[in-house]
């Protein structure tokens, strides 16, 4: 039977399309993190809605399982295969049209195995923002992005991928095509089933293609780092940001010194500008469509505000693109850092601004009275409230055997300290593999019942990324 | 068995808040409209979530259908009772509590049953802009507006209500509270429940609170009327707009010659103020946070640019905010000028901007020759697709004579022009009732069979708003 299907698959997609050996099915098998590895009984690389319909279809016939893929650089393990070697993969590389950009009503549709980067230069040829855009944009696709309603350094000011998308084309459980391709702002002819596909990780339908918005390009942008010295003065200083500067308002990230001290271990060349490694560094970021000096005076009458308020104790504004170039390296290389001084307990989590002073200090007492020594790299987009509060061992532990042993309670301890303050477990990295029992445990009880329900109606098989998300 | 549920019903709600007598009823029964009448068993009046819980749970036993109601001004029969007498009217107006507002997370935390307007108010006390804004609102409810995902005239700059809710509290078909009221602007925990119950008209849960979004209020607005010749031009004007003005930009309202000649004859101290009564009058409205001088200063320059582009060929900037509230009651009023004038046959539709001009173009030649002599009064948010094509019967021609004839063939007429242009049939007013079949026909196979699979898995015994928007 098995060699039978196989022999249909290739029918569908042609000989090279299907790979069945070992050395080629070896890059598709494992994470991007190196966390997760598979099996699979193919590899399938379609090119058109079509030939996807079809494999679902017979997949379905033969009740295989299918792991959808695009760039896989999750984090979670949601595009990775079990061990069992029964399930299929179907890597969208190769559905890669970017089918048209419809420049009067500012739309551009494209497939799901389009490249974030690609996106975003072919929508600046045409004078437009593509505003997604985040660490992995030079392999990520853009259907992941839309299974995991990827997040991001843009989310501030023009929301996760979701907000991106006015329209789908998805491939059910029973193979059939879902047409929702539509550029439209508003649309309310029934349920809202564009946004059920978005972020269900592959579970619910395979994404194949999308209309997402576009935006007119920024002429100017002005970056600059801010000394801080507590939680309380950073979430001020956003308010203030967000009253003054409202839309231009395009960037918010948060970096500790103990972030910044290790980054600075691996990258001396990255050393903070600011003095003396303050307690929080703010890297802000506003973007005009005025012009540069419009920006700029903004800037500095906000800044002075904020020093006037005793708010910041110091600021350093980029001079040049190649500075403002620079202090966004040094914000995302501490991910980098981190991967340099060993395995480390990730936690990508979202806290409601008025809870965020509170929860850290709290979480990082806890942390320091039970795990004397700890690291906490604690950084993130703090204008979305999305901290990735990040834990290492003490200096000279061995990090395997560190979080052999402590990575189950000190996942415990954050994400009971995240639900005592309403807030997520998973704010932009989905869920996947890694938390999909973290999140039966906190999603309340409802609330996952009713996944459950959902997952089951739409895909009562149970062959779309199963195990993934939920479990049903 | 029938007083038994009665006296059930009374036993959770107390006898005042449960209706039975008809006089009583009456109020409960009607659309705004007047299109629509039912009957019902009782009107209950829950003031907690907890009650509502425990009338689903009775209903659910009993199998009674529930509508759930808020200030029932629809425009679709969404919130009408069917004539059999057997459904309960649920109407939300005493669970009236705005339970937080959250000054640095910038949410408000509010009951299903707050009018729409006191929201406003709420924000405002508070120095902050609610956005959602609508011909309703000083009656309309928050529930209301999130179970039909409402537009109105700021959804070109803060979006639908979809766009500006963060979390739910919602009672499921089995009578379970799901607690989703979270606000956060990342959370990315499972399946998207939010947005599958925004838009559902009570059909798969009844929503009882929520967290909306709030913004900063804006110190300065500038309203102008455009005179322009064309569609083509109209669509240039506004990607100007974005460009130069991006989120500055709050308003964008188009009104045909003919909406307008209609207006004056009802009400003549409302004309439009532009020389010639021009083929469109487009409403600009800017919203700034800097200052009064630099919104103004913007909104010159712009229309001084499409003054040299050939794009308008008058404007008149409002000198005052007295003046600014006449060109936006110029646009509100014809609404009231057509029910002055008469039944007619609304269509509320999006249509891609690109292909705007060829739809009216195409829809305006048919209907003329068609129906020699008909006013088509085509006005709308034109900034987000979204027209109120709407189609009065030729002078002297008695509307409800010439609707009894003509009202299918002339819905399907304008209907098969959206679908030709990928638009929508319905882009801000629901489905309910009245749009019940055209959605049918007109959503596509796999979508609707979707949605039936939805309200199956959701509301097995098909008792929350039956025969609204889908029929299982």
């Amino acid at each position: 039977m098995r060699s039978e299907f196989l022999e249909e698959l290739i029918l569908i997609l042609g000989h090279p399309n299907v790979l069945v050996d070992d050395d080629d099915k070896a890059p598709y098998l494992n994470d991007w993190r190196k966390r997760y590895s598979g099996k699979a009984l193919a590899i399938t690389l379609p090119k058109t809605v079509q030939e996807i319909a079809q494999i679902v279809q017979l997949c379905a016939k033969n009740q295989i399982a299918i792991v959808p893929q695009g760039g896989h650089t999750g984090f979670c393990g949601g595009a990775t295969p079990d061990n069992t070697g029964a399930q299929i993969i179907l890597n969208l590389k190769r559905m890669n049209a970017i089918r048209e950009i419809d420049k009067a009503n500012q739309t551009i549709t494209l497939e799901a195995g389009c490249i974030l980067q690609a996106v975003q230069d072919k929508a600046a040829d045409q004078d437009f923002l593509f505003p997604l855009s985040l660490g992995a944009e030079g392999s990520c696709m853009i259907g992941g992005n839309l299974a995991t309603n990827a997040g991001g350094t843009n989310v501030l000011r023009y929301g996760n991928t979701r907000d991106l998308c006015l329209g789908l084309e998805v491939v059910t459980a029973k193979g059939e095509i879902w047409n929702g391709l539509k550029g439209l702002r508003k649309d309310n002819t029934g349920y809202d089933l564009r946004d059920l596909f978005i972020g269900s990780e592959g579970t619910l339908g395979i994404i194949t293609a999308a209309v997402m918005k576009l935006y007119p390009l920024p002429i100017s942008q002005w970056t600059t780092l801010v000394a801080i010295d507590s939680i309380e003065s950073t979430i001020a200083l956003l308010n203030l940001f967000q009253k003054r500067a409202t839309s231009l308002l395009t960037g918010f990230e948060m970096m500790t010194q103990e972030s910044l001290t290790l980054n600075e271990k691996h990258f001396p060349h990255m050393a903070n500008p600011l003095q003396g490694n303050p307690p929080y560094t703010i890297l802000i970021e506003l973007s005009d469509h005025e012009s540069e000096e419009h920006v700029r005076q903004l800037l500095e009458t906000v800044l002075e505000e904020a020093f006037e308020a005793g708010l910041i104790s110091d600021a350093v504004i980029a001079n040049n693109l190649s500075q403002a170039n620079s202090f966004w390296h040094m914000r995302e290389h501490i991910t980098l850092a981190q991967a340099e001084e060993g395995a480390n307990l990730k936690h990508d989590i979202t806290i409601p601004l008025s809870s965020l002073d509170n929860f850290i200090k709290e979480t990082d007492a806890q942390m320091r009275s039970q795990y004397p020594g700890v690291r906490i790299i604690n950084f993130g987009h703090l204008g979305d409230g999305n901290l990735h509060y990040n834990i290492a061992p003490p200096l000279g532990v061995d990090p395997k055997a560190f979080n052999l042993i402590h990575e189950k309670p000190i996942h415990e301890l954050i994400y009971a300290q995240v639900e005592r303050c309403h807030g997520s477990i998973s704010a932009e990295h989905g869920v996947g593999q890694l938390k999909l029992e973290d999140l039966r445990a906190h999603k309340g009880e409802v609330a996952h019942e009713l996944m459950k329900t959902l997952k089951r109606a739409l895909d009562p098989q149970n062959i779309l990324n199963p195990h993934k998300v939920v479990s049903i």
